[in-house]
């Protein structure tokens, strides 16, 4: 095993796409910018490319840190560098920040310059399956026709599967961490009210807030404190804030009393500073719609019929968000049809979180599973 | 087993307090109203009365329903009547709206008769020890001495619990139904992401909306609908919405494509309606603080010593709110403590809304409970 490093400093790169993209909604994107990151080399036989897909709030810069901000390190830094469970002296790994994204990537704030005018509410609902569609053409400009692997948690789980249904042959084992096949009834209901949150802000202004020289703060502030619940779990958040008093005693108040709640206006205000309240929707859309078994009839084994890759899935025991019951959905469908499918169901106690997190069990799992993909490599 | 039946037409009373009543706080209301409601007779010695505790957004109308308005049933009507599991042919039942409502009882709607206006931002942080200490006075009105039992569910569980620790003498049974012992981080982060919304809605002018003729519709809107997702089950969720769609396909928006979004909006738009922002957030704040081993250092057994009622307490399986564990807690408090407890897990799919719905064994439980309890009254 290698010394584990960091990736160092990376630089975000950004492509442009003159090709017209059609979305799901039928809706047509003229042209757009991709912003990625690369790390690690491209073999020669193009072989060992890594796509790593990201889920609600993170972007293209997976790994490594910016020089002129040393403490902006990559999402899944833990997970990615020399030496790491994904290793760069071995793998060629790319991060995209996706369309609608609020990174680098063309979305709602950026320019529409048919207009003249940041898109605003006109930015047509991007899905999973156009995400995809999207990554494709940034592989095919990066000349890496078929993927080792393509990775993601919780909403990336979500693109790495729908990549082994779209593109069967451009990915050759599909890594789904956190993952579901679909959001259930209560996750929606948690999207919703965070969208009702961002809407119904005065200052949201139909989704056209920026010639408005404003931000729905509020909005998008409740609607962090409501994501960051549910990616606790109950015993997590028990154990990391109790009933812990600020000031020692209840001070018969509305404002902070307790932990928790000082630790969750912070990340809503947090949030609420960086985030665009546009993206938020689009991306919790996305979430919602994503559905791979709707056009086989509710039948999931049906959807991944056609996909051919291996497939690792892993969950956590304590994601109450998406419970392991649905990463086992996925499994039973993979395995109806005969899929290569290896399963781990982790007992880690950080809830949803836990996918970003340096569990060894869960880490000594991936390293293993690149380890066999370097193993059968062509280079 | 007589015929189960509806107590009819029933009228809400209120009684005039003119005693001060000092708050845990410190804070001292100097007069106050409280309104109750009667079922049954009271028999000879008085020793048959039975006070219900209402809930976040319940109150004193718990059966029967209205005789101008017949659709307002109360909300524990299944349990309450003649015939029914808590008989009102047997017994005295009353429901009384805690202080600081919204339903007759003073509250921050309330006219402040110092100021000419309303209380808002200035009607005390309310406790659950302040409103057992406030039914206690109305008992003392009433002529009742002793309660044959106090019941309630989820926050009137809690105050069914309190009522033995400070009234050991004047509680002979009580019954928590789906209750805890004080709320988790995770509960308490729901309640501020609530409290969020209606105190940074615009409308809300920090609690003194009601002189600005508005009233914080988003922000109890949104409240409203993060309960309503933690009241059921993500099964329950399920079962009921699943992933239908409104128009029978996804029409790219974000306005409502799913029925759960449906759903959600129609309770949180009729919720605006009717119920008091200020309310909220004192009754919210309520469950926050309730804590009754607090002052004994932590020691749930230890805030039990006192009490010598008979407990009967009730968890629900799929109740996530107020999970079956946090009922064991009082069970195994009560144990130490060797005091009389029966304890009920019932394995029911609503989530913590079952104590509000028609279970046989459930409703059978309590029946048993109570007509052990008739066999045992002086007369």
């Amino acid at each position: 095993m290698n010394e584990q490093g960091s990736v160092g400093a990376v630089q975000p790169q950004t492509m442009h796409f003159q090709d017209p993209l059609r979305f799901q909604s039928g809706a047509v994107l003229d042209s757009y910018d991709l912003t990625y990151e690369t790390y690690g080399e491209l073999n020669a036989a193009k072989s060992n490319a890594v796509l790593i897909c990201h889920a609600l709030n993170a972007s293209h810069h997976v790994a490594g840190y910016y020089a002129d901000n040393p403490m902006n390190v990559g999402w899944w830094d833990n997970m990615i560098g020399p030496g790491k469970a994904l290793d760069t002296e071995k793998f060629f790994v790319v991060g995209v920040n996706n369309l609608g994204g609020c990174f680098g990537s063309t979305g709602p704030a950026s320019l529409n310059t048919k207009t003249g005018k940041p898109y605003g509410s006109s930015f047509p609902v991007v899905t999973v399956v156009d995400w995809v569609n999207a990554q494709a053409r940034l592989a095919d400009r990066l000349g890496i026709e078929s993927f080792a692997a393509v990775m993601g948690g919780s909403l990336g789980a979500m693109q790495a599967l729908q990549w082994a249904i779209s593109f069967p042959t451009r990915i050759r084992n599909a890594i789904s961490v956190a993952g579901a096949p679909g959001l259930s009834a209560q996750n929606i209901a948690f999207n919703e009210v965070a969208r009702q949150a961002i809407t119904t802000d005065p200052d949201f202004h139909g989704g056209d807030f920026y010639q408005h020289g404003v931000v729905p703060r509020r909005g998008l502030r409740l609607a962090r404190m409501i994501g960051h619940i549910t990616y606790l779990s109950d015993d997590a958040m028990m154990e990391k804030f109790g009933r812990s008093l600020r000031s020692g005693a209840v001070n018969f108040h509305f404002d902070v009393d307790f932990e928790v709640e000082s630790y969750l206006r912070h990340q809503g205000d947090k949030f609420a500073e960086y985030f665009d309240a546009n993206t938020y929707l689009l991306i919790t859309r996305a979430l919602d719609y994503f559905d791979p078994a709707q056009e086989h009839g509710g039948d999931l084994s049906r959807a991944f019929a056609a996909a051919v890759a291996r497939f690792l899935v892993i969950s956590f025991t304590s994601d109450w968000r998406f419970s392991a019951s649905r990463s086992r959905e996925i499994v039973k469908a993979l395995l109806d049809n005969r899929r290569d499918v290896s399963y781990a169901e982790i007992d880690a106690p950080h809830g949803h979180d836990a996918f970003l997190l340096e569990d060894p069990r869960y880490h000594a799992l991936v390293r293993a599973w690149f380890e066999n993909i370097h193993g059968n490599l062509a280079s």
